[in-house]
């Protein structure tokens, strides 16, 4: 069963101060909250390096949709991934570029794999994975 | 105008080796596609160093929507930066958890303060900005 | 004046098991010392960041010392920038290959710049700065 | 058998000024040099990543030499990884803080678990491990 519990930090006055102009800054409306990311972050990033267990990412594509066969190409390797890929939203950012964000589903290697074939396809300008979460552990 | 060009590396035999095999486990057709990314990769960061220009992020939030107010305050700072949230993509992951991407268009320095908002917010278990680009300079 | 200070972290239960078998694998022998080191690191990010305050890197250097004026050429750029560079250790890595630290102290910017010119010499195989602080600011 | 080899890469003409420009702020003498340099940066990742093969690190630790026990402990763990740790160097930086700069050789989980107890060591105030390589493989 899952409770809130609490616990202390000591912590020098300076360093406090410090820490609450910049929690301050960032918008966190409590330390508490500001701790609570800090630790999932760590967590997350953990979760990916061990790469079994089953996680969530994002893969962020900037492409130019009129280089040939490239939507195609897009589309075809998607399709193939359709168990890992749930969903995909695009973005016309002017006449030439187009922006398309995945989210993926499944073991961190197998994301990291989708993530390369997309990023090295011909005609994506930039690409990046972001390493998230299913939350389900994260509490 | 542009216009295609080409330039010589000369490499190691070794090395060469060793970067082929690279590429190859990425999926890359040709070397000068993987240089190419690595060139546009250098760039964009060095877009996000600089500050000033517009560029484009993707901010990736998980969160449980059983939390009090989250999806309401979530809306509510969207809605204050209308003008750089371009699109939202949401995914219910589970009965709980939910991801939420957006597609900003900004400053750099702007786009970083909105996704520090976003992801200080209460409830939210794990946020990412992703720093890409519009795509307009980068051929 | 600085004297030590406690605050309160709530936290749920089960990711505050979480945090601690993680800080247990990395040894920490109190939570507060671990959330102490995930301000501390946050706050230096945000020193380098800021491009303006003096602070401490490392610059990371492997080369082979076979390469004809590789040695005199770092030399020679070091002692340009001896102001900033306290101090430098050597080690013979294998036959053909050593490796290079250097302990530099100056603006975030300045120190970039010296790290982007003895990464890019020629023969400099890999190179790295790391960012870190002078600790005057840290307690 | 090693031996100079050279590949084109073709490039859209705005894309190679922008990375001229670069190159020119970064230092580069030439072309080759900027590409190979990216191309060792990436192949260190991968010897990072898969976890196995020996490789070659630095740990950068800022702490206050005041801080009781802490240079008692920190000589005893290295002591204790004594075959994987090379060479330190020490730097007073004022009359509180030291920086102390390792080198160590290893597998890379090894290394990491070398470099977390010693960061994780109370008065430690920043530490980093900063992954680079033996130099062996790489041309």
């Amino acid at each position: 069963m899952s409770s809130i519990m609490r616990f202390g930090v000591s912590i020098d006055s300076q360093l406090m101060k410090k820490f609450d102009s910049l929690i301050g800054r960032k918008g966190y409306a409590t330390r508490s909250e500001a701790i609570r990311d800090m630790i999932r972050d760590t967590l997350v990033e953990q979760e990916w390096e061990s790469g079994k267990r089953e996680t969530v990412g994002t893969i962020t594509l900037v492409y130019n949709h009129h280089t040939r066969e490239l939507e195609h190409a897009l589309t075809d390797m998607q399709h193939k991934s359709f168990h890992q890929i749930i969903s995909t939203l695009h973005v016309h950012l002017d006449a030439h570029n187009c922006l398309e964000v995945l989210v993926v589903k499944g073991g961190s290697r197998e994301i990291k794999k989708i993530a390369d074939r997309l990023i090295g396809t011909r005609g994506v300008k930039h690409g990046k994975l972001t390493m998230t979460t299913t939350g389900k552990e994260l509490v």
